[in-house]
């Protein structure tokens, strides 16, 4: 198919560099619109799209489909005028090895008792904290797509005892597997460190309250239960993380996202000592990773071919 | 063999918990004998030492073997007058698998910019650093036997670049080996992050210095170069160390062992901003992990089988 016959590309995203992702996508034989212009645009084919303003998309005629550059899809499903079409979620080797190497970044600091050795060493002193083999830690994940399975697999070598939860029965080898509601409370009652990699959806907006927290592990061999949330900040309720540390059901949080987002100065979590804060950090969109399998998905589906990594609306992610 | 003709254990070690170690190695059929009891006792035919006092072993007309406490044997062939007989380290499953621990944790600390995540979220600051992809960081291990390679093969998964450096000329898999001093440098030039797993010796004694610290791959994407010792502090120059955090030869260090431990409470490293502490923690010997392997390999040796894990006398290790 020649260049001139290529839809063009409407990119309509807010809070990301716009520049950098539209020279990107334009280097590559499409043309690239950005919004507020291309309104009703029948050369348009195909939507690039984050926080994207609402009413846009439904008015384009010949929107064939919706990229998102994201991998959680909540901040695309908000408009309530989206129309009926394939939307394509992120999946790119980058950021997926990215948060793989967050979570096992942040399980071996909690683990190894990173927190603890800092505070005796800004107080100059030489003391050893009882180490447990990891095999008598537990970290469990709630969400086990992509990036949980992934996270999983990198820590089965280092030797954690793994569960995981989610909503849907999933299988991942070496991860002992809970799902539903009703097996929520015996996934959290085994696991030391939770690693929260869910997709935000109306179903689990919130869903990291007290009850949730007081629910790990307490008494286990590294001092106390772990939060590490590195999904979405709409999945925790930050009074709930504050209270569950002050009185003991939590030792230490690492927490790279955040209810709003940048964390308010105001926010007693930039100053608890047993808190990790970094600023929605965890697996960085690089635009010169992710834009090529966007733009062959393109190709192919003009071509006639499916789509890969498709947005299931029903279930919002 | 009965109980009454097995050989009795001298047990030889300062700086430990005598009682814990001797109730663990009583619990199984030998006598034990601690130092200073037992001088020239024909019964002892084994002996469990660390930092021992000198001229104890040379008297024991019936000693046959003598068996270390940690992993490193420097602190054991530290006696002039020790008898030519076979010595054995400690290899143990737990102190392998802390020791792993411990590199892929501080690795993952350094590359993911942990120090400065921390120092943004003391003075509040919602800040994102450039993260670089795996693929384009290389740790380097000077010492690449039983735990330097299963470090290495720990972080392969983890997508780093690896280097390996040797005396002799070591085979790990995904590991680009470089081994005696003519290829010291370029090991050194191709490395961000020096992990130091290097035995002791006179040959190895004060190796991390200045010259070394300043061959490292300083123009890297973590934004200067890394250094981690978890092997024995003889091997670093502190002094040296300093001096290069200060020029920018080193962007950042991780010290477990010390040349002085614990740490002098003057030492300038305690509240460096850019060194982390640990005292000597990175892998702790258990004596209930450790203890079993010794008294198996006693007995097998007592069958006529031969000795494993025997350190190289002239090699030092």
């Amino acid at each position: 198919m020649s260049e001139a016959e290529r839809g063009r590309i409407l990119f309509a995203a807010t809070g990301t560099d716009t520049d950098l992702w539209v020279d990107i996508l334009g280097q590559t034989g499409r043309e690239v619109t950005v919004e507020p212009d291309g309104a009703q645009d029948p050369s348009i084919h195909y939507a690039v799209v984050w926080r994207q303003p609402q009413s846009i998309l439904n008015r384009l005629p010949n929107l064939k489909a919706i990229f998102s550059l994201g991998a959680g899809v909540d901040h695309v499903l908000n408009d309530p005028t989206l129309p009926d079409l394939p939307i394509v979620r992120v999946v790119s080797e980058n950021l997926t090895q990215y948060m793989v190497e967050y979570v096992v970044w942040r399980v071996m600091d909690h683990h190894r008792r990173g927190g603890e050795y800092r505070a005796a060493q800004a107080v100059g002193e030489w003391k050893e904290f009882d180490q447990p083999v990891s095999s008598g830690v537990s970290v469990g994940f709630m969400g086990l797509g992509e990036l949980g399975g992934s996270a999983a697999r990198a820590l089965a070598p280092l030797g954690f005892k793994l569960n995981g939860w989610s909503r849907r029965r999933a299988a991942v080898e070496g991860v002992t597997t809970f799902a539903g509601p009703d097996e929520l409370q015996p996934f959290l009652s085994e696991t030391d460190i939770l690693v929260v990699l869910l997709p935000l959806t109306a179903g689990t907006h919130g869903i990291i309250d007290y009850r949730v927290l007081s629910s790990l592990r307490r008494d286990n061999l590294i001092g106390g239960a772990v939060l590490i949330n590195a999904g979405r900040g709409g999945l925790q309720k930050e009074a709930d993380i504050l209270r569950a540390l002050e009185d003991g059901s939590l030792k230490e949080a690492s927490l790279d996202v955040f209810e709003v987002e940048p964390l308010p100065a105001a926010s007693p979590l930039w100053t608890h000592p047993r808190v990790f804060i970094t600023p929605h950090a965890a697996a960085p969109s690089d635009p010169r990773e992710v834009v090529r399998p966007m733009l062959a998905q393109m190709d192919s589906y003009d071509r006639g071919e499916p789509l890969q990594h498709l947005v299931d609306r029903a279930a919002g992610y």
